[in-house]
């Protein structure tokens, strides 16, 4: 038998544990797809006397990073620490000490990858990480291998397991965003604290990791515009079922007129398609690509064990060679061409518009008309007959046909500045595919 | 600039053609991704004369399999000849002569994987054959590489996009398979003889290279039960509808009681599931792993530039040295496990039937006591009052309770050997996620 590959594993959190499980429990399997076998030989965690179920010997666990960084038989290290700090010194400390690393930190690779990969190459290491995101789904490895004939066009991504979890419940049960947000945090799908996956971040942080693979730019997590699902309710859920659509929380990154347009955001997706059909705590990534065309990857986007199939799937990768051929080629596109430029999301798109009117006549007609003015065909309007006083606030929907964004949202602002409106207008894409 | 890497193509046909000008249109893209440039040596073809519309050089085009295989300036050659002989043939030329091996042809490797792997090996050299399965999803990097880590529970898939398009065309257009056919093979979506598409021996053959990589079992593939889709009618249709199904023609390859069961049939999807929502000539496949759970691919699973994404990307992996260790391992696992041994396709399922009976006093109770008999418990009946006259044949369509296949077969054969009944039972596995 060839001499095994010894590893660090650094966090015995959720994760961590999941794959120091994987790789005892599955230790067989992994061994005929390594080529040799994976042994857990150090796992550093801050409370080592914590109870995880796993059969790890207490003598292998201890707290200080530095039992994995300087153990020269050590040559693959997993980092499934959260958040920026310590995780950035932790990854360096590894990459200096000559590991390769495994992770599946998206916040640390959105804040910090650009250092982190330039370290990583300067001491002829790799980091892989496709655990960083949409959990199992090998989205990572599509982009970088399995697509890397292609040009990626466009991306469009469910990326974030607890927000869709929120919205597909709230469709389902016709059930209100706080009391869905608490169902989710009892089921274990939301954090206590779930401003990162409501608000957008994480999904945010996500994407512009798929954006370096795919279009070879680092952008700025923070430069993205994003917008998270804590305005959604289940009022607009009903009036997008009316049309057809259902609403999920989308990433998006393309090329368009020369530059890379990107956003987070709330979106229509048509009924019947597959980002509509995505449900629950799954992720969905829906790609184009010049070759291949539309193609489209569904599962489990976050859990223990999803996420230490894709960790192990990249301890395999990196201990076979695999990783380190890909990380060498790993978002090495383009940087000179256009998409490295981001510009705004100004694409023709349909546009599905909740606009808060006053119940008076002639209202419909000033509405329809600013939008006119600024050149938005209307495709449909929905006005139910009002319960309410004359003159009381009423929504009015309108569905676009496809229009300049950059037109709606100046269409937007003229109407929430009228006399006619109380209240700030909803308006989100609208994805007929 | 480090030297190119020079490439042979075998066969200039519809995938030939697509694969000479990806790697011509998109060359700086993909000397990026192979971090060397790729160039077409020299591609061989029956008919080098024929306008293609290729920009390559006319001294490059030729007849010979042995301008490549003895060209010691090309490394890595593409088989782009369908059928078993000369690319049997052509392929052993290939290893021998020292080339490691990119091919599309599933026909060739579900018959003489073996002994052509073998070859491979022996002599060295890989064989990649992403496109030989799904086209431009990339389901063979997933399951040998992505979910390496993950014991493969069950594979599912829509392997075949030119049934596919004639199935999801039937239903939509509520048109007769003839017909549709007609249409298909107008449109280019099938051949003019679609035999080896619509009998199910195509998404057969690549069930077979699916389940050697997820089970690490070569199962002859004339040895997997097989149903095409030419008993489909527009009537089996209405009536799955009418249940809130789907027709579709499934490949479903799965772990049960220690064995391999496998078989490729016309099946009953849940409308709203992926493989329901997988229309016209895209493939799919789903999956369940027992880390990552359930996962879903969709793409365009033929076409001449979807499938070229697929051999590229394969001749990429290997310019990088990624196939050659992938091809190490793959197919490796379990084989001296319980996977290896193949069983009879006796899972608990729900079961469609449609038994076209004599519309007479009584034969609703003996066809369901026939069905009670064998422990076979029903979940709904749909007869619909019969227009013709008493006595004349009428379908009746039964959807069953979980049960073993095996006894809904000896149902089956008992009804159909009754006198109450005229003509054979279709019957048909029901699968709701």
């Amino acid at each position: 038998m060839t001499q095994p590959v010894r590893v660090g594993i650094v966090g015995l959190g959720t994760v961590g544990s999941g794959v120091v499980r994987l790789l005892m429990e599955s230790a067989d399997h992994i061994t005929r797809h390594a080529g040799r076998p994976i042994v857990v030989e150090r796992a550093v965690c801050r409370d080592p006397a914590r109870d995880r179920g796993l059969r790890l010997p207490a003598d292998r666990v201890s707290t200080d990073i530095r039992d994995v960084s300087r153990d020269p038989s050590i040559t693959v290290a997993a980092l499934l620490v959260g958040g920026l700090e310590p995780a950035r010194s932790m990854m360096i400390d590894l990459l200096e000490h000559g590991k390769d690393v495994v992770t599946a930190n998206k916040a640390l690779l959105a804040e910090h990858g650009p250092e982190l990969f330039e370290l990583a190459r300067k001491k002829g290491r790799s980091i892989a990480f496709e655990a960083a995101v949409a959990g199992g789904i090998p989205i990572v490895a599509a982009i970088a291998e399995c697509l890397a004939a292609n040009r990626i066009e466009s991306i469009r991504g469910i990326l974030n397991g607890t927000s869709n979890f929120i919205l597909s419940t709230m469709e389902e049960e016709g059930a209100d965003y706080a009391d869905v947000l608490k169902l989710a945090q009892a089921k274990g799908f939301a954090e206590a604290d779930p401003a990162m996956d409501v608000d957008g971040t994480d999904a945010t942080q996500k994407l512009a990791i798929l954006a370096h693979l795919a279009f070879g730019v680092w952008v700025p997590w923070g430069d993205i515009p994003r917008t998270g699902i804590e305005g959604v309710d289940s009022d607009l859920m009903a009036y997008a079922g009316e049309l057809g659509y259902r609403i999920r929380l989308v990433a998006v990154a393309s090329r368009s007129g020369g530059k890379l347009a990107m956003r987070l955001a709330p979106a229509l997706v048509k009924v019947g398609t597959p980002l509509a059909e995505t449900r629950g705590a799954y992720n969905a990534v829906s790609l184009v690509g010049d070759a291949v065309g539309r193609m489209f990857f569904h599962g489990l986007g976050a859990g223990q064990m999803p996420t230490a199939s894709a960790v192990v799937a990249d301890i395999i990768d990196t201990v076979v060679g695999r990783a380190a051929i890909t990380f060498r080629t790993t978002g090495v596109l383009d940087t000179d061409g256009p998409a490295a430029r981001m510009g705004g999301m100004d694409t023709l798109e349909k546009h599905f518009l909740r606009v808060c009117v006053n119940d008076l006549p002639g209202v419909l007609s000033r509405i329809t008309g600013i939008l006119g003015e600024h050149g938005i065909s209307i495709a449909s309007v929905i006005q139910h007959d009002p319960s309410g006083a004359s003159g009381a606030a009423v929504p009015l929907v309108i569905m676009t046909h496809a229009c300049s964004t950059a037109a709606v949202e100046r269409a937007v602002a003229h109407i929430d500045a009228s006399d006619v409106v109380s209240g700030k207008t909803v308006c989100l894409s609208v994805l007929d595919e």
